[in-house]
């Protein structure tokens, strides 16, 4: 369903490796990987919902307002999260040499779209 | 014992409220706040210390190697942590039109001098 948008955003990201849209319940709505095999989706989704549910809890007491993104750059990959609404998210997998700012870009331009096809 | 090196990360950053550096016990080690009594440091240490174990625990899960920096884009406030060693992290409150790239390369530069002092 939303394969294509997701396919986007990782080709249209310099290093872009994977993208997938999940619920904070952690069941994946769709994804998209460049290089099959190369990575396991479903554990990203899986772990980076409870991480987001975290951080939203966590800006919640410090009054930060509603969590919009997440940007987590590990040694071996970048993973950007981006909020959907309150029951989804979308996270873009990018190699450490890849164009984060650009990746960034796309998600935030694409998320009004996927909340009004998730509504 | 790290106010300095905190403050100047602080009034470098356009937009910079608060910066402190923490163990992941929940221990603040320093911090300084610009405006005093705009914001609750030791709760924005406590939370985010959880957060990041769990985000350290996802990147382990992933092969994505150790996590370096975390950014968290909320509604009123940016907050870019990064891991100085195992036990010990800096993070930096920033408002929402502040220059976060520039806070980024403040804490970047100056984590392995905190590093090394922490030993």
């Amino acid at each position: 369903m939303f394969r294509e948008a997701l396919e986007e955003v990782v080709r249209g990201t310099e290093g872009g490796i994977a993208a997938l849209i999940m619920g904070f319940d952690g069941i994946a709505v769709d994804h998209y990987v460049r290089d099959d095999g190369a990575i396991d989706v479903d554990t990203i989704g899986m772990e980076y919902s409870v991480v987001l549910k975290d951080i939203q809890k966590a800006a919640d007491m410090l009054e930060a307002g509603a969590t919009q993104e997440v940007a987590v750059r590990a040694e071996r990959m970048t993973t950007v999260m981006r909020l959907i609404n309150e029951q989804y998210f979308v996270a873009l997998a990018i190699a450490p040499t890849g164009n984060v700012g650009r990746g960034r870009y796309l998600l935030r331009t694409r998320v009004s779209a996927m909340r009004e096809a998730l509504e």
